[in-house]
C-alpha cells in the first residue's frame, strides 16, 4: 500500500478506459471518500449522481468537446452543490473540490482511473435539463471512471518554490 | 498504512495542540500535497504562505472568533488563490478545495493535525492587510498546523442515502 503523498503525486487524470464495469461496491466506497470531505459549518453541500447506463452516458457526453473520454467511462460521477444546504458559495466550492479530490484518490486506490471533466460546465442549463435535474441542484463536475487503458500522460506541476508566498526577505549575512 | 478510505473517514478536524514544532520537511510534504493537486487546465491556481512565527501567527488569530485554535497551532497555512492565474473563478476554488483536501489528508498520514478555516474570511482585507499580501493573491483558507493534544471530536456525515440524487425511480417489480 502506498503512502498518501505518494498516491496524491501518482495520481493522474485517465482518459482512455476499457470495457470492464466497476462493481457497484466499489462505487460505495468512492462515494463514501466524497462523503466524507469537509465542509464549512460541516454543511455538506455535494450531491452525486452515478451515471452507468449508455444512454444518459452518452447524452452527457453530447454536451462536452470531450465527449470520447466520457463515452468510454464506466461510469460518469455527477456532482452538484444543493444550493438549499449551501451557506457561503465559495467555501462551498472549495467543499466540493474536497469531496471531489477523495473520490479521485479512493478510485485511484481501488485501480480506477477518473478524469474531473469541467469544460461541460459550459453547458450547465443543457446537462441539468437532460438530467432532469431538481432546481436546487448547481451541477458543477463531471468525473469520468474506468479502469485504465493505454498509457497516462506523465504530470507536470509548478515548481513548489513558485506557489510560495514571500512575505518577507529575510536577511542572510545576520 | 492505512488505505486512503480509512485515511478519508477518520480524518477530523484538530482544534487542540502540543507545543512541538513541525519539522520543516514535514511542512514541505504538507505543501507538496498541495501543490500535485488537479485543477483545470492545470493552472495551479494556490499559493501558499506558512506562518511558524509567534507575532504573525498571534495577529492572524485575532481576526477570528477561533483565535484560541490559531494561537495553540505550531504552524498555520494560508491558502491563497492567485487571480493573476485564474481563469474560472468557481472551477479555481474547486481546485483549492483539492489542494487543501490533500494537504490536510497528508498532515494526517504524518500525525500532524489540522483545522481548516473558514471564518476567518469574514476579514479576508484585514488579514490580508496584516500579511502584506500581493493585490493579486485572495486569501482563501487558513489552515492550523499541530501535533494533536487532547481528545478529537467525533466525525459526523449524512448517511449516503441522502446525497444521492435519484434521477428516476427503478420499478422494483420489472
Amino acid at each position: 500500500m502506498k503512502d498518501i503523498l505518494t498516491a496524491i503525486t501518482q495520481r493522474r487524470s485517465v482518459r482512455s478506459f476499457g470495457r470492464k464495469k466497476i462493481a457497484p461496491q466499489d462505487i460505495k466506497k468512492i462515494l463514501e471518500a466524497g462523503r466524507w470531505a469537509p465542509s464549512g459549518l460541516n454543511n455538506q453541500p455535494w450531491r452525486f449522481l452515478v451515471i452507468d447506463d449508455d444512454k444518459r452516458r452518452d447524452g452527457v457526453a453530447a454536451f462536452t468537446k470531450y465527449g470520447s473520454v466520457i463515452r468510454r467511462a464506466a461510469a460518469v460521477l455527477i456532482v452538484c452543490m444543493d444550493t438549499a444546504d449551501s451557506y457561503n458559495r465559495e467555501k462551498d466550492l472549495m467543499a466540493l473540490g474536497a469531496a471531489i479530490q477523495n473520490m479521485l484518490l479512493e478510485a485511484q486506490d481501488l485501480g480506477i482511473g477518473s478524469c474531473w471533466l469541467g469544460e461541460i460546465l459550459n453547458k450547465k442549463k443543457e446537462v441539468a435539463a437532460f438530467l432532469k435535474l431538481n432546481a436546487d441542484l448547481d451541477f458543477l463536475a463531471a468525473v469520468a471512471l474506468g479502469y485504465p487503458e493505454g498509457k497516462t500522460a506523465k504530470g507536470c506541476r509548478k515548481p513548489l518554490q513558485q506557489l510560495m508566498i514571500v512575505h518577507e526577505k529575510k536577511d542572510s549575512r545576520c
